[in-house]
């Protein structure tokens, strides 16, 4: 068997949910979890290429020039064909092999009217079938497939494969996190480098700008804008509040961010607006990984207050890349000084939902 | 002979520099400069990858945490020991097979105190043996090197080789413009798609944070921030500048920038301050898959003047990727509906050189 207590029925599970602990589920359950998470996260990024490539060779739709999607809440979030059919492909995996563990999957949901909160304590998978949609459908390579097995609401596994970048990024707890099945996460381990002295310069910084375009006073946008410029700016600029990163870059995929970041090649990442199947797996991923997550906007007494835990519904994520120590600091001091130096650059972004 | 009058003494050259056509180098010359220039591109790609393999095995430095770079105008304008031996390996390696060819090269150039225009006529090597330095030394996959050989001032050969992604973008005046050397660019062929209706929403919007981050009233960084926001904002934002683009992305290299507007996946790149190594290949690449690039800050009378040629040197720039006609238009005609819309949403950058 391969979850403990995989016979009973759901009822049972959701009255029993606040009980699910991880060790219903034994070391081996989670291998053969994994594995067939790794398999499937393969699978699925054969499909996205062969769509892909339905694309290129003008095989897709009657007419290959016309890009072939429907528009959610604006014309810029949007979902293809592709969305649809790869999360019908794994739903139909998951439910196969594990038919008692839930599945919450991105177009499934979005099609539904309720926002809520919907993961619990039981066995669930979160996938988002194509992030970085947009991508997709211009046929920039920055998209990927994302898998995440969660117990207890914690992400334990994370599967991310971008196949026209032949990355695949793979995580267990306890298992470590890895590029393409052979190189360890971070890519630097001998030791993991430090974050620089005077984070966040020194610092890459990712940062997307998202689908809530509304030219609004004060508005989510404006908010984020004036957060970039705060980070990117000269030391002693803004105010006070330049940080003079290494660089700012926007990938239009909050799971490859998220990715980049377990490598360490990315120091900080910094989004509000994204949801659960967006960032399940590269939570899973940057945890085995060393990184540390927690929330986008500042709390009130941010310099001293402790570092409170990303809620992985709360639409509001800051990440930081794993670290090594320096000469005056643990790893973890070093990812905390650096969040209150971003902290003291953003602004609050107003992404709210019910059941968070 | 591979060049017509190669034999003859450099003076000759620099005196004889306008009547320097492109009739001078056979078709056959080109054929054979080209396939040297693709083999250096995969040379220097490996050199970038075995430096990238010590980096990560700890074997580069003595520590191996530390990133070994120094810094040029800024803390974010920096060389790594890895630029310097690129250029040297592929300096020397065209000097030994075309002796009578200038070379430009972005590290030898970068460390003389003058910054004005050196393409003429002549046969030359332009490079960039490390483009996206900032992303290499964070190890993040958006690296590479950018070779191109510019006869009569115009590059009509670009190689470009970004390892880490196992993406070579190659192109040569008339044979075409490729990925990997089997996949021609733009991706989508049959037929190229036409440029959206209302662009540039619809459209991918490729820009850069770039290395001049002072905090100055109606400085370049704020100019640039005024841009991106006007392109991203939604239609009627920003008294009417909105834009509304599908995605505003930013990789941390201008080749890279190029090489994806090329295949089609980026629609519009706009930038300042970069230089001719920087984009050399990827205007190479980019005509051959029949894009547009012209300059970056409007002109006056914008809505009905002729679209300017970019100067190469110039270091600001607009790009537009391959478009095949609509019910209305020519590709072309609607690469210029786009270019003036851009425009129309963008400031003036303050970037000037000596000789331009």
């Amino acid at each position: 068997m391969l979850v403990a207590n995989e016979s009973l029925p759901t009822s049972t599970y959701a009255s029993s949910r606040d009980n699910c602990t991880m060790a219903e589920i034994t070391d081996q359950d989670l291998a053969d979890i994994y594995a067939f998470a790794v398999q499937l996260g393969k699978d699925a990024g054969n499909l996205l290429m062969q769509a892909m490539r339905q694309r290129i060779d003008g095989t897709f739709t009657t007419n290959p020039a016309s890009i072939d999607f429907a528009e959610k809440e604006n014309s810029v979030d949007i979902v293809t064909k592709t969305d649809n059919e790869v999360e019908a492909f794994i739903h139909d995996a998951v439910s196969k092999r594990f038919p008692s563990h839930q599945f919450i999957g991105e177009e499934t949901y979005s099609a539904g009217a309720s926002r809520e909160y919907l993961v619990d304590g039981r066995p669930t998978w979160i996938v988002d079938p194509l992030d970085g949609t947009v991508n997709f459908t211009h046929l920039f390579p920055m998209f990927c497939v994302s898998i995440a097995f969660a117990v207890n609401g914690k992400p334990v596994i994370g599967v991310i494969n971008a196949p026209f970048m032949n990355q695949l990024f793979t995580s267990c707890k306890g298992r470590g996190a890895w590029l393409n099945e052979t190189q360890p996460l971070p890519l630097i381990q001998n030791p993991v480098p430090p974050m620089p002295a005077n984070a966040p310069s020194g610092c890459t910084f990712s940062c997307e700008w998202g689908k809530d375009r509304r030219d609004r006073p004060d508005g989510n946008l404006s908010r984020k804008v004036e957060s970039f410029v705060n980070m990117a700016c000269e030391r002693g600029g803004r105010g006070g509040k330049g940080g003079m990163v290494h660089g700012v870059r926007s990938l239009g995929s909050a799971t490859l961010d998220l990715a980049y970041t377990a490598m360490g090649s990315f120091d900080i990442w910094w989004e509000g607006g994204c949801w659960e199947w967006d960032v399940a797996a590269g939570f899973a991923l940057l945890e085995e990984a060393g990184g540390l997550v927690t929330i986008a906007n500042p709390p009130e007494n941010y310099e001293t207050c402790t570092i409170p835990d990303a809620h992985l519904g709360g639409r509001l994520y800051l990440a930081i890349r794993p670290a090594g120590p320096g000469p005056d600091e643990t790893g973890r001091e070093a990812q905390e000084r650096t969040i209150r130096e971003v902290w003291k650059r953003v602004r609050d972004l107003d992404y709210t939902r019910p059941g968070v």
